[in-house]
């Protein structure tokens, strides 16, 4: 720390994200990413003529993305925000709509916290059940912001629409924020994008991260009242008007039209959950009923830590998070099939 | 605005960005973007492979391009600091070293208002001189952090670097923050870079955007003491660590590889102007001495709205300000001489 640095930041500790050694290859299990490369359209649209086109600015309007997203999603262009990976929508939602505080689960995204303690929100951690699952009636006539992570992370356990609802009819005059990055391996009818013609407060995130396999393009987007959209690009606006770049923003409009490709590799995932869920029972793990594209596990033969440094021994990185409550927990990506297999039998070998 | 907007925002400008007008094709000389695409290495760096990694997270540590910068300009990998596009880097240092206030010049870079706007940054702004130049002596032992362009924008005007470095020199406890955004076409020894070791307050800031072709990558950077970068990186780890995608992180790294492609074409921007200048001069317009990729010019002919829009009817774009005392000149960037040519003809049509 400088000596020039705003005191509003001295005591800021920043998040943490998955590590990224360099020492050796690794299979990645860390980080949430896909195993699938992007779509064949995402491969074509950037081509020669995209890459030489780099010396013209994006458009700051992101219209022909956020026109696919409107289409795809059944909403007006008015009603989708775009911004670089979505945790840049999440932190101008946070600037935006919590100046009543903001509440959220003690187990959830870690930046949620990040975000509060930056720009001195007061933040309500309201306490996951035993079971980790969310109290949804502590959200319920709650006078400030709500933000939650749906399916949740790390335990990828989901909320149904109906709660979800519940707590934005219940907070008519503060913003329910759905981070739903999770949300394309929790099935049909688990988002809660048709809510939003219905709730003017509550608003909806998404990303190109996951299941969209688009972590290192940097694109996300919020879907909500046409006001709340406003009011994002107000901020976004303020702060950075080309916030996502040209070739970004091109290939995830080839992704948004490459539908089937990106389906069709979810449910892949989510077979692929299923395995590796059930190769971890076998062994004795208790695996949180996961709706996303991780799992998290613990196992009383190791404790959460070891499990995690002995993988990392045997080249396979996966999530620890040192805190309470979680930290008998590894939260685990779902790999390639190959990968979940060479997980499976690493962790036998290690249980051994 | 919604009802749920922050009150803190509710009286937020945002800054306008160049328009990007849909209805036409036009000549664009109104975002200062090069007419050059990006050099050959940028364009084999951005390949099938590297769209097919886009599946995983970029780095946040930024190592492959903070190395390329460190080599490029002398100074430890420590000493730099990687953003989407240099105003993120701005909006960073703004929010670091701004607990004082800030000062810059009435006439400049707009973001700067808009930055202290949204940040609550108490902004002190010093009038340029008569002739548009910037007077150093009032940034002396000004007692707050102080932001200057350099060239400034919109006038092209450079400061000398001994006028910057008494600036920093006696304001020990301040950061003074040089935005060089276009420092590449203002000749040798024009960049504070070299000031760096000498000034632990000396934060340099300068993009991708203009000399080296990549206006749409988003890739801004800032040089500095390790303390100033050290405080750059927790605001970073705070909003968003993943910053700058993947595919721009490479193009850049590859731009800086490839110094001598962008070298000989800022000469030739540089060329380029000297000949729009001597042209605009023939026609009696007063042109501002510029050192950037940009001319700022007036007639007294032709009032400063009019021009613009006489231009852009004949499918010139350029940028009119409509602010107190520049309201009778116009920005012009430095395109391809054809471009110029055919700007320097709709002009003389235009007047005759």
């Amino acid at each position: 720390m400088s000596e020039f640095l705003h005191s509003r930041y001295r005591a800021l500790s920043p998040y943490v994200p998955g590590e990224q050694p360099r020492d050796r290859s690794y299979i990645k299990l860390n980080t949430n990413e896909s195993p699938f490369p992007p779509s064949d359209g995402v491969l074509s649209v950037i081509n020669r003529q995209a890459v030489s086109d780099l010396r013209l600015y994006s458009d700051p309007e992101a219209l022909v993305l956020k026109e696919a997203l409107a289409s795809e999603y059944g909403v007006g262009r008015e009603n989708v925000f775009v911004s670089n990976g979505s945790d840049e929508a999440l932190y101008f939602a946070f600037m935006a709509f919590s100046e009543d505080g903001i509440a959220f689960p003690d187990i959830t995204y870690g930046f949620y916290r990040v975000f509060a303690d930056l720009l001195h929100i007061p933040a309500k951690l309201v306490p996951l059940r035993e079971d980790f699952t969310i109290q949804p009636g502590e959200y319920e006539d709650i006078h400030m912001a709500v933000v939650i992570a749906n399916p949740n992370a790390p335990t990828g356990i989901l909320l149904s629409t109906d709660e979800v609802e519940r707590i934005a009819a219940s907070n008519p005059e503060h913003v329910i924020i759905v981070d739903e990055a999770y949300i394309d391996f929790a099935g049909t009818g688990a988002s809660c994008v048709p809510l939003i013609g219905k709730y003017r407060n509550l608003l909806v995130v998404q990303t190109f991260s996951k299941s969209r396999s688009l972590a290192g393009a940097r694109v996300g987007y919020a879907i909500g009242d046409e006001a709340l959209i406003r009011d994002l690009e107000t901020l976004k606006f303020s702060v950075n008007p080309y916030n996502v770049n040209r070739l970004s923003m091109a290939a995830a409009a080839a992704a948004v039209r490459d539908r089937d490709y990106y389906q069709e590799t979810s449910s892949w995932i989510v077979e692929n959950r299923d395995f590796t869920e059930q190769g971890l029972r076998r062994m004795g793990f208790e695996v949180l009923p996961s709706k996303a594209n991780f799992v998290f596990a613990r196992t009383t033969r190791m404790d959460g830590a070891g499990l995690y440094q002995g993988l990392k021994e045997r080249g396979i990185l996966i999530r620890h998070f040192d805190s309470e409550r979680i930290r008998e927990y590894n939260r685990i990506t779902i790999g390639s099939r190959e990968n979940m297999e060479r997980l499976l039998a690493a962790i036998e070998a290690l249980l051994a």
